[in-house]
Protein backbone atom coordinates (compact mmCIF):
# COMPACT_ATOMS: atom_id res chain seq x y z
CA UNK A 1 0.00 0.00 0.00
CA UNK A 2 0.99 3.60 -0.65
CA UNK A 3 0.05 7.08 0.57
CA UNK A 4 -0.50 9.89 -1.08
CA UNK A 5 -1.55 13.65 -0.79
CA UNK A 6 -2.96 15.25 -3.54
CA UNK A 7 -3.44 19.08 -4.09
CA UNK A 8 -6.82 19.68 -5.96
CA UNK A 9 -8.14 23.08 -7.82
CA UNK A 10 -11.86 23.29 -8.16
CA UNK A 11 -14.48 25.59 -9.49
CA UNK A 12 -17.23 24.30 -6.95
CA UNK A 13 -20.12 26.64 -9.23
CA UNK A 14 -21.68 23.02 -9.95
CA UNK A 15 -21.23 21.17 -7.24
CA UNK A 16 -23.03 20.46 -3.65
CA UNK A 17 -19.73 21.08 -1.87
CA UNK A 18 -16.82 18.79 -1.38
CA UNK A 19 -18.62 16.08 0.87
CA UNK A 20 -20.06 12.94 -0.62
CA UNK A 21 -24.02 13.03 -0.29
CA UNK A 22 -26.51 10.50 -2.14
CA UNK A 23 -27.87 11.80 -5.11
CA UNK A 24 -25.76 14.79 -5.07
CA UNK A 25 -22.88 15.26 -7.21
CA UNK A 26 -19.53 16.63 -4.88
CA UNK A 27 -16.14 17.10 -5.70
CA UNK A 28 -14.92 14.13 -2.92
CA UNK A 29 -17.57 12.06 -5.36
CA UNK A 30 -16.31 13.28 -8.56
CA UNK A 31 -13.16 12.78 -7.70
CA UNK A 32 -13.50 9.15 -5.91
CA UNK A 33 -14.70 8.09 -9.36
CA UNK A 34 -11.59 9.05 -11.90
CA UNK A 35 -9.61 7.08 -9.33
CA UNK A 36 -12.06 4.15 -9.61
CA UNK A 37 -11.11 4.00 -13.12
CA UNK A 38 -7.60 4.24 -12.84
CA UNK A 39 -6.35 2.09 -10.59
CA UNK A 40 -9.14 -0.31 -10.66
CA UNK A 41 -9.94 -0.23 -6.93
CA UNK A 42 -12.34 1.95 -5.07
CA UNK A 43 -10.56 4.46 -2.74
CA UNK A 44 -11.88 6.41 -0.10
CA UNK A 45 -10.15 10.24 0.07
CA UNK A 46 -9.78 12.36 3.22
CA UNK A 47 -9.73 15.75 2.54
CA UNK A 48 -8.68 18.62 4.55
CA UNK A 49 -12.11 20.29 5.12
CA UNK A 50 -15.19 20.53 3.38
CA UNK A 51 -16.27 23.04 1.37
CA UNK A 52 -19.82 24.14 0.76
CA UNK A 53 -21.79 23.98 -1.69
CA UNK A 54 -20.35 26.58 -4.69
CA UNK A 55 -17.35 27.28 -2.34
CA UNK A 56 -13.80 27.37 -4.56
CA UNK A 57 -10.04 25.93 -3.90
CA UNK A 58 -7.16 26.83 -4.97
CA UNK A 59 -5.34 24.39 -2.94
CA UNK A 60 -7.03 21.48 -1.59
CA UNK A 61 -5.57 18.97 -0.01
CA UNK A 62 -6.84 15.22 0.11
CA UNK A 63 -5.33 11.78 1.25
CA UNK A 64 -5.75 8.59 0.32
CA UNK A 65 -3.98 5.14 0.16
CA UNK A 66 -4.01 3.01 -3.10
CA UNK A 67 -1.38 -0.29 -3.43
CA UNK A 68 -1.27 2.01 -7.83
CA UNK A 69 2.55 1.49 -9.29
CA UNK A 70 1.97 4.21 -11.13
CA UNK A 71 4.05 7.01 -10.40
CA UNK A 72 2.61 10.18 -8.96
CA UNK A 73 3.12 12.39 -12.05
CA UNK A 74 1.80 9.52 -14.45
CA UNK A 75 -1.24 9.48 -11.96
CA UNK A 76 -1.43 13.42 -11.75
CA UNK A 77 -2.21 13.31 -15.41
CA UNK A 78 -4.34 10.64 -15.75
CA UNK A 79 -6.59 12.36 -12.87
CA UNK A 80 -6.42 15.41 -15.29
CA UNK A 81 -7.56 13.03 -18.20
CA UNK A 82 -10.51 11.68 -15.88
CA UNK A 83 -11.87 14.18 -14.30
CA UNK A 84 -14.61 16.49 -15.13
CA UNK A 85 -12.90 20.12 -16.61
CA UNK A 86 -13.79 21.79 -13.44
CA UNK A 87 -11.89 19.92 -10.95
CA UNK A 88 -7.59 19.87 -11.74
CA UNK A 89 -5.03 17.60 -10.02
CA UNK A 90 -2.27 20.27 -9.52
CA UNK A 91 0.20 17.71 -7.49
CA UNK A 92 0.84 14.45 -6.27
CA UNK A 93 3.37 13.40 -3.41
CA UNK A 94 3.73 10.00 -2.04
CA UNK A 95 3.57 10.62 1.52
CA UNK A 96 4.22 8.17 4.58
CA UNK A 97 1.12 5.39 5.29
CA UNK A 98 -0.12 7.76 8.24
CA UNK A 99 -0.49 11.12 6.95
CA UNK A 100 -4.41 12.42 7.01
CA UNK A 101 -5.39 15.66 5.17
CA UNK A 102 -7.60 16.72 7.55
CA UNK A 103 -6.16 15.33 10.85
CA UNK A 104 -2.28 16.48 10.76
CA UNK A 105 -3.49 20.14 9.04
CA UNK A 106 -1.84 22.77 11.06
CA UNK A 107 -3.33 25.36 9.36
CA UNK A 108 -5.73 26.89 6.50
CA UNK A 109 -5.90 30.19 4.16
CA UNK A 110 -8.80 31.27 2.60
CA UNK A 111 -9.65 34.23 0.90
CA UNK A 112 -12.86 35.89 0.01
CA UNK A 113 -12.90 38.29 -3.01
CA UNK A 114 -15.79 41.02 -2.72
CA UNK A 115 -16.60 43.61 -6.03
CA UNK A 116 -17.82 46.75 -5.66
CA UNK A 117 -17.53 48.45 -8.86
CA UNK A 118 -20.67 49.93 -10.57
CA UNK A 119 -21.75 47.40 -13.22
CA UNK A 120 -21.33 43.92 -12.80
CA UNK A 121 -18.44 41.28 -13.60
CA UNK A 122 -19.64 39.19 -16.31
CA UNK A 123 -16.54 37.13 -16.11
CA UNK A 124 -16.32 36.91 -12.43
CA UNK A 125 -19.95 36.45 -11.40
CA UNK A 126 -19.29 32.90 -10.33
CA UNK A 127 -16.33 34.02 -8.46
CA UNK A 128 -16.84 37.05 -6.34
CA UNK A 129 -19.91 38.47 -4.31
CA UNK A 130 -20.93 41.52 -6.22
CA UNK A 131 -21.90 44.41 -3.12
CA UNK A 132 -23.21 47.44 -5.54
CA UNK A 133 -21.90 50.08 -3.12
CA UNK A 134 -18.38 50.89 -2.85
CA UNK A 135 -17.00 49.66 0.25
CA UNK A 136 -14.36 51.13 2.44
CA UNK A 137 -11.66 49.26 2.40
CA UNK A 138 -9.19 50.95 5.02
CA UNK A 139 -11.70 50.85 7.34
CA UNK A 140 -12.32 47.08 7.03
CA UNK A 141 -8.61 46.35 7.07
CA UNK A 142 -8.95 48.31 10.33
CA UNK A 143 -11.83 46.58 11.99
CA UNK A 144 -10.79 42.93 10.80
CA UNK A 145 -7.55 43.33 13.51
CA UNK A 146 -9.92 42.84 16.13
CA UNK A 147 -10.14 39.08 14.98
CA UNK A 148 -6.54 38.45 14.75
CA UNK A 149 -4.77 35.60 17.69
CA UNK A 150 -7.52 33.59 19.89
CA UNK A 151 -10.49 34.08 20.33
CA UNK A 152 -13.95 32.50 20.86
CA UNK A 153 -15.58 32.73 17.25
CA UNK A 154 -19.28 31.41 18.64
CA UNK A 155 -20.89 34.60 17.14
CA UNK A 156 -19.33 33.75 13.59
CA UNK A 157 -20.62 30.03 13.61
CA UNK A 158 -23.25 29.24 12.00
CA UNK A 159 -23.95 26.05 13.89
CA UNK A 160 -22.81 26.55 17.44
CA UNK A 161 -22.98 24.72 19.58
CA UNK A 162 -23.14 21.62 17.49
CA UNK A 163 -19.27 22.32 17.71
CA UNK A 164 -17.78 21.33 21.37
CA UNK A 165 -14.89 23.94 20.90
CA UNK A 166 -15.47 27.59 19.51
CA UNK A 167 -12.02 28.82 20.34
CA UNK A 168 -9.60 29.32 17.05
CA UNK A 169 -6.36 31.06 15.95
CA UNK A 170 -5.99 33.61 13.70
CA UNK A 171 -2.69 34.51 12.83
CA UNK A 172 -3.09 37.10 9.84
CA UNK A 173 -6.13 39.06 8.04
CA UNK A 174 -5.39 40.82 4.76
CA UNK A 175 -7.84 43.12 2.67
CA UNK A 176 -6.49 44.91 -0.36
CA UNK A 177 -8.16 46.35 -3.20
CA UNK A 178 -6.54 45.79 -6.54
CA UNK A 179 -4.53 47.80 -8.08
CA UNK A 180 -4.62 47.56 -11.94
CA UNK A 181 -7.94 49.04 -14.04
CA UNK A 182 -9.19 44.97 -14.05
CA UNK A 183 -8.59 44.46 -10.52
CA UNK A 184 -9.56 47.95 -8.98
CA UNK A 185 -12.94 46.89 -8.00
CA UNK A 186 -12.20 44.14 -6.53
CA UNK A 187 -11.41 43.34 -2.66
CA UNK A 188 -9.62 40.44 -1.60
CA UNK A 189 -9.99 39.17 1.52
CA UNK A 190 -7.23 37.04 3.21
CA UNK A 191 -7.46 34.83 6.34
CA UNK A 192 -4.53 32.81 7.85
CA UNK A 193 -6.09 30.37 11.03
CA UNK A 194 -5.62 27.21 12.62
CA UNK A 195 -8.81 26.08 12.11
CA UNK A 196 -12.18 27.50 11.08
CA UNK A 197 -15.90 26.95 12.58
CA UNK A 198 -18.48 26.27 9.92
CA UNK A 199 -19.58 29.70 7.56
CA UNK A 200 -17.19 31.30 9.91
CA UNK A 201 -14.95 33.01 7.44
CA UNK A 202 -18.30 34.31 5.04
CA UNK A 203 -19.55 35.45 8.55
CA UNK A 204 -16.74 37.90 9.29
CA UNK A 205 -16.86 38.84 6.05
CA UNK A 206 -20.49 39.44 5.87
CA UNK A 207 -19.98 41.47 9.43
CA UNK A 208 -17.05 44.04 7.63
CA UNK A 209 -18.61 44.84 4.69
CA UNK A 210 -21.64 46.15 7.50
CA UNK A 211 -18.10 48.80 8.24
CA UNK A 212 -17.35 49.14 4.83
CA UNK A 213 -20.87 50.18 3.26
CA UNK A 214 -20.71 52.32 6.45
CA UNK A 215 -23.53 51.03 8.08
CA UNK A 216 -21.39 50.17 11.35
CA UNK A 217 -18.60 51.35 13.03
CA UNK A 218 -14.77 50.39 12.53
CA UNK A 219 -15.69 48.87 16.52
CA UNK A 220 -18.16 46.87 15.56
CA UNK A 221 -16.97 43.59 14.64
CA UNK A 222 -14.66 43.66 17.84
CA UNK A 223 -18.29 44.08 19.52
CA UNK A 224 -19.75 41.23 17.69
CA UNK A 225 -16.43 39.04 18.65
CA UNK A 226 -17.19 39.53 22.24
CA UNK A 227 -21.20 39.32 22.26
CA UNK A 228 -20.49 35.23 21.69
CA UNK A 229 -23.95 35.58 20.35
CA UNK A 230 -24.33 34.44 16.52
CA UNK A 231 -27.13 36.81 16.34
CA UNK A 232 -24.93 39.87 17.10
CA UNK A 233 -23.10 39.21 13.41
CA UNK A 234 -23.61 40.35 10.10
CA UNK A 235 -25.35 38.50 6.92
CA UNK A 236 -23.37 35.43 5.93
CA UNK A 237 -21.84 36.42 2.66
CA UNK A 238 -22.09 33.83 -0.35
CA UNK A 239 -20.20 30.98 -0.88
CA UNK A 240 -19.33 32.22 -4.66
CA UNK A 241 -16.58 34.77 -3.23
CA UNK A 242 -15.05 32.16 -1.18
CA UNK A 243 -11.75 29.92 -1.87
CA UNK A 244 -9.71 27.40 0.00
CA UNK A 245 -6.18 28.79 -1.00
CA UNK A 246 -3.72 26.34 0.70
CA UNK A 247 -3.47 24.13 3.79
CA UNK A 248 0.00 23.73 5.47
CA UNK A 249 1.04 21.00 7.18
CA UNK A 250 4.23 19.95 9.78
CA UNK A 251 6.94 19.19 7.33
CA UNK A 252 7.27 15.60 8.78
CA UNK A 253 3.96 15.02 8.33
CA UNK A 254 4.43 14.73 4.32
CA UNK A 255 7.43 14.40 3.35
CA UNK A 256 9.06 10.37 2.53
CA UNK A 257 12.45 10.81 4.04
CA UNK A 258 10.69 11.37 7.08
CA UNK A 259 10.35 8.16 7.74
CA UNK B 1 -36.40 59.68 -31.09
CA UNK B 2 -32.93 59.58 -29.55
CA UNK B 3 -30.11 57.67 -30.54
CA UNK B 4 -28.11 55.91 -28.04
CA UNK B 5 -24.14 54.22 -27.86
CA UNK B 6 -24.20 51.48 -25.10
CA UNK B 7 -20.93 49.55 -24.60
CA UNK B 8 -21.51 46.08 -22.95
CA UNK B 9 -19.36 42.93 -21.84
CA UNK B 10 -20.43 39.42 -22.52
CA UNK B 11 -19.51 35.76 -21.02
CA UNK B 12 -20.24 34.56 -24.61
CA UNK B 13 -20.15 30.96 -23.16
CA UNK B 14 -23.39 30.29 -23.49
CA UNK B 15 -24.24 31.99 -26.37
CA UNK B 16 -24.78 30.87 -30.25
CA UNK B 17 -22.66 34.46 -30.72
CA UNK B 18 -23.75 37.90 -31.15
CA UNK B 19 -26.60 37.83 -34.34
CA UNK B 20 -30.05 37.24 -33.70
CA UNK B 21 -30.20 33.71 -35.35
CA UNK B 22 -33.79 31.84 -35.35
CA UNK B 23 -34.41 29.54 -32.50
CA UNK B 24 -31.13 30.19 -30.87
CA UNK B 25 -30.28 32.53 -27.78
CA UNK B 26 -27.84 35.25 -29.02
CA UNK B 27 -26.35 38.18 -27.34
CA UNK B 28 -28.27 40.55 -29.69
CA UNK B 29 -31.50 38.84 -28.49
CA UNK B 30 -31.17 38.93 -25.04
CA UNK B 31 -30.83 42.35 -25.51
CA UNK B 32 -33.69 43.56 -27.66
CA UNK B 33 -35.80 42.04 -25.28
CA UNK B 34 -34.42 43.42 -22.27
CA UNK B 35 -34.76 46.70 -24.44
CA UNK B 36 -38.68 45.94 -25.25
CA UNK B 37 -39.33 45.13 -21.88
CA UNK B 38 -37.60 48.16 -20.69
CA UNK B 39 -39.30 51.05 -22.78
CA UNK B 40 -42.22 48.81 -23.99
CA UNK B 41 -41.18 49.12 -27.95
CA UNK B 42 -39.19 46.79 -29.99
CA UNK B 43 -35.70 47.81 -30.75
CA UNK B 44 -33.33 46.86 -33.19
CA UNK B 45 -29.79 47.37 -32.40
CA UNK B 46 -26.59 47.20 -34.68
CA UNK B 47 -23.09 45.60 -32.89
CA UNK B 48 -19.97 46.76 -34.21
CA UNK B 49 -19.49 43.37 -35.15
CA UNK B 50 -20.79 40.12 -35.30
CA UNK B 51 -18.61 37.61 -32.23
CA UNK B 52 -18.98 34.14 -33.06
CA UNK B 53 -20.32 31.23 -30.67
CA UNK B 54 -18.18 31.15 -27.62
CA UNK B 55 -16.38 34.62 -28.10
CA UNK B 56 -16.41 36.57 -25.34
CA UNK B 57 -16.71 41.00 -25.36
CA UNK B 58 -15.33 43.50 -22.93
CA UNK B 59 -16.37 46.34 -24.96
CA UNK B 60 -18.64 45.58 -27.60
CA UNK B 61 -20.02 48.73 -28.98
CA UNK B 62 -23.59 48.53 -30.00
CA UNK B 63 -26.04 51.57 -31.42
CA UNK B 64 -29.86 52.22 -31.36
CA UNK B 65 -32.45 54.77 -31.19
CA UNK B 66 -35.54 54.63 -29.18
CA UNK B 67 -38.33 57.37 -28.13
CA UNK B 68 -37.55 56.60 -24.37
CA UNK B 69 -37.45 59.37 -21.78
CA UNK B 70 -35.28 57.63 -19.61
CA UNK B 71 -32.09 59.31 -18.25
CA UNK B 72 -28.71 57.38 -19.80
CA UNK B 73 -28.03 55.90 -15.86
CA UNK B 74 -31.45 54.77 -15.40
CA UNK B 75 -31.55 52.83 -18.73
CA UNK B 76 -28.26 51.51 -17.46
CA UNK B 77 -29.49 50.11 -14.32
CA UNK B 78 -32.23 49.29 -15.71
CA UNK B 79 -30.79 47.08 -18.10
CA UNK B 80 -28.76 45.69 -15.71
CA UNK B 81 -31.50 44.53 -13.86
CA UNK B 82 -33.08 42.98 -17.12
CA UNK B 83 -30.52 41.39 -19.00
CA UNK B 84 -28.77 37.90 -18.00
CA UNK B 85 -25.54 37.94 -15.66
CA UNK B 86 -23.51 36.88 -18.46
CA UNK B 87 -24.16 40.07 -20.25
CA UNK B 88 -23.41 43.78 -18.76
CA UNK B 89 -24.01 47.20 -19.27
CA UNK B 90 -21.33 48.92 -18.68
CA UNK B 91 -21.77 52.64 -20.49
CA UNK B 92 -24.53 54.38 -22.42
CA UNK B 93 -24.00 57.84 -24.14
CA UNK B 94 -26.69 59.49 -26.08
CA UNK B 95 -25.44 60.35 -29.14
CA UNK B 96 -26.20 62.15 -32.65
CA UNK B 97 -28.98 60.34 -33.97
CA UNK B 98 -26.96 59.30 -36.98
CA UNK B 99 -24.22 57.44 -35.06
CA UNK B 100 -23.91 53.32 -36.16
CA UNK B 101 -21.93 50.74 -34.12
CA UNK B 102 -20.59 49.09 -36.98
CA UNK B 103 -20.17 51.78 -40.44
CA UNK B 104 -18.73 54.35 -37.70
CA UNK B 105 -16.03 52.03 -36.12
CA UNK B 106 -12.63 53.06 -37.09
CA UNK B 107 -10.82 50.61 -35.36
CA UNK B 108 -11.16 47.53 -33.20
CA UNK B 109 -9.24 46.13 -30.51
CA UNK B 110 -9.32 41.88 -29.97
CA UNK B 111 -7.04 39.91 -27.22
CA UNK B 112 -6.84 36.04 -27.16
CA UNK B 113 -5.42 34.69 -24.10
CA UNK B 114 -3.46 31.06 -25.01
CA UNK B 115 -2.76 29.06 -21.19
CA UNK B 116 -0.03 26.69 -21.61
CA UNK B 117 1.12 25.88 -17.33
CA UNK B 118 1.48 21.70 -17.06
CA UNK B 119 -2.30 21.20 -15.19
CA UNK B 120 -5.58 22.58 -16.30
CA UNK B 121 -6.63 26.11 -14.95
CA UNK B 122 -10.17 25.35 -13.68
CA UNK B 123 -11.18 28.95 -13.32
CA UNK B 124 -10.00 29.73 -16.94
CA UNK B 125 -10.99 27.13 -18.84
CA UNK B 126 -13.81 28.97 -20.13
CA UNK B 127 -11.53 31.96 -20.94
CA UNK B 128 -8.67 30.77 -22.86
CA UNK B 129 -6.97 28.24 -24.82
CA UNK B 130 -4.98 25.52 -22.84
CA UNK B 131 -2.39 24.44 -24.96
CA UNK B 132 -0.79 21.81 -22.88
CA UNK B 133 3.28 22.72 -24.57
CA UNK B 134 4.99 25.59 -23.29
CA UNK B 135 4.93 27.92 -25.80
CA UNK B 136 8.63 30.66 -26.80
CA UNK B 137 6.33 33.42 -26.25
CA UNK B 138 9.54 36.20 -27.41
CA UNK B 139 9.72 33.78 -30.72
CA UNK B 140 5.88 34.10 -31.00
CA UNK B 141 5.65 38.23 -30.68
CA UNK B 142 9.02 38.24 -33.10
CA UNK B 143 7.48 36.36 -35.78
CA UNK B 144 4.09 38.19 -35.10
CA UNK B 145 5.73 41.74 -36.44
CA UNK B 146 4.87 40.22 -39.64
CA UNK B 147 1.08 41.62 -39.50
CA UNK B 148 1.69 44.85 -38.71
CA UNK B 149 0.80 46.83 -41.40
CA UNK B 150 -1.68 47.14 -44.61
CA UNK B 151 -1.42 43.67 -46.11
CA UNK B 152 -3.76 41.23 -47.91
CA UNK B 153 -4.82 38.86 -44.65
CA UNK B 154 -6.84 36.33 -47.17
CA UNK B 155 -4.44 33.55 -45.77
CA UNK B 156 -6.23 34.23 -42.03
CA UNK B 157 -9.96 34.37 -43.31
CA UNK B 158 -12.29 31.37 -43.45
CA UNK B 159 -15.01 32.61 -45.88
CA UNK B 160 -12.50 34.25 -48.68
CA UNK B 161 -13.64 35.48 -51.00
CA UNK B 162 -17.02 35.80 -49.63
CA UNK B 163 -15.46 39.41 -48.42
CA UNK B 164 -14.87 41.46 -51.63
CA UNK B 165 -12.08 43.37 -49.75
CA UNK B 166 -9.33 40.86 -47.42
CA UNK B 167 -7.00 44.20 -47.38
CA UNK B 168 -6.92 44.95 -43.49
CA UNK B 169 -4.23 47.68 -41.57
CA UNK B 170 -3.01 46.24 -38.46
CA UNK B 171 -1.75 48.83 -36.36
CA UNK B 172 -0.15 47.62 -33.21
CA UNK B 173 0.24 43.63 -31.94
CA UNK B 174 1.93 42.95 -28.29
CA UNK B 175 2.22 39.46 -26.66
CA UNK B 176 3.13 39.41 -23.21
CA UNK B 177 3.30 36.61 -20.58
CA UNK B 178 2.04 37.07 -17.10
CA UNK B 179 5.01 38.48 -14.70
CA UNK B 180 2.73 37.25 -11.15
CA UNK B 181 2.63 33.86 -10.05
CA UNK B 182 -1.31 33.70 -10.60
CA UNK B 183 -0.64 34.64 -14.42
CA UNK B 184 2.74 33.48 -15.30
CA UNK B 185 0.91 30.29 -17.42
CA UNK B 186 -0.75 32.89 -19.14
CA UNK B 187 -0.06 34.94 -22.54
CA UNK B 188 -2.12 37.11 -23.76
CA UNK B 189 -2.25 38.27 -27.22
CA UNK B 190 -3.44 41.47 -28.17
CA UNK B 191 -3.94 43.19 -32.20
CA UNK B 192 -5.38 46.50 -32.77
CA UNK B 193 -6.40 47.01 -36.78
CA UNK B 194 -8.74 49.10 -38.48
CA UNK B 195 -10.98 45.63 -39.02
CA UNK B 196 -10.93 42.13 -39.32
CA UNK B 197 -11.57 39.08 -41.36
CA UNK B 198 -13.98 36.20 -40.31
CA UNK B 199 -11.88 34.14 -38.12
CA UNK B 200 -8.53 36.37 -38.68
CA UNK B 201 -7.42 36.90 -34.96
CA UNK B 202 -8.29 33.46 -34.11
CA UNK B 203 -5.97 31.76 -37.49
CA UNK B 204 -3.43 34.34 -36.82
CA UNK B 205 -3.22 32.88 -33.42
CA UNK B 206 -3.32 29.16 -34.86
CA UNK B 207 -0.22 30.04 -36.66
CA UNK B 208 1.32 32.04 -34.32
CA UNK B 209 0.73 29.06 -31.71
CA UNK B 210 3.01 26.93 -34.12
CA UNK B 211 5.93 28.85 -33.73
CA UNK B 212 5.61 28.80 -30.34
CA UNK B 213 5.84 25.17 -30.12
CA UNK B 214 8.72 25.42 -31.67
CA UNK B 215 7.09 23.18 -34.71
CA UNK B 216 7.39 26.18 -37.70
CA UNK B 217 10.36 29.07 -37.78
CA UNK B 218 9.53 32.53 -36.70
CA UNK B 219 9.47 33.27 -40.45
CA UNK B 220 6.59 31.05 -41.59
CA UNK B 221 3.81 33.68 -40.47
CA UNK B 222 5.18 35.82 -42.92
CA UNK B 223 5.48 33.15 -45.12
CA UNK B 224 1.81 32.53 -44.84
CA UNK B 225 0.59 35.87 -45.04
CA UNK B 226 2.60 36.46 -48.51
CA UNK B 227 0.85 32.88 -49.88
CA UNK B 228 -2.59 34.58 -49.45
CA UNK B 229 -3.83 31.48 -49.09
CA UNK B 230 -5.85 30.47 -46.25
CA UNK B 231 -4.80 26.55 -46.63
CA UNK B 232 -1.08 27.37 -45.55
CA UNK B 233 -2.37 28.68 -42.06
CA UNK B 234 -2.04 26.95 -39.45
CA UNK B 235 -5.70 25.83 -37.24
CA UNK B 236 -8.24 28.40 -36.27
CA UNK B 237 -7.94 29.19 -32.26
CA UNK B 238 -10.83 27.72 -30.56
CA UNK B 239 -13.24 30.67 -29.82
CA UNK B 240 -13.49 31.18 -25.88
CA UNK B 241 -9.96 32.39 -25.83
CA UNK B 242 -11.12 35.53 -27.87
CA UNK B 243 -12.26 38.58 -26.37
CA UNK B 244 -13.48 41.82 -28.38
CA UNK B 245 -11.49 44.36 -26.22
CA UNK B 246 -12.61 47.75 -27.56
CA UNK B 247 -13.99 49.40 -30.11
CA UNK B 248 -12.79 53.05 -31.28
CA UNK B 249 -14.86 55.74 -33.38
CA UNK B 250 -14.30 59.60 -34.42
CA UNK B 251 -15.12 61.87 -31.47
CA UNK B 252 -17.59 63.53 -33.79
CA UNK B 253 -19.26 60.41 -34.26
CA UNK B 254 -20.60 59.63 -30.78
CA UNK B 255 -20.09 63.08 -29.22
CA UNK B 256 -23.49 64.92 -28.80
CA UNK B 257 -21.75 68.43 -28.28
CA UNK B 258 -20.68 67.91 -32.20
CA UNK B 259 -24.26 67.70 -33.40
Amino acid sequence: MRAFKLTLAYDGSDYAGWQVQPAQVTVQSVLEEALLRITGQMVRVAGSGRTDSGVHALGQVVSFQSPTALSTETLRNALNAELPRDVSALQIDETPIGFHARLDAVSKRYRYVLHDGPTPDVFRRRYCWPVRQRLDCDAMRRAAQAFIGMHDFRSFASRWPDDVDSVRTISEITLQRGATPDTVDLIHFEVDGSGFLYNMVRSMVGTLVEVGRGAKPEIWPAEVLAATNRRRAGMTAPPQGLFLVSVCYPTGATAMNQQ
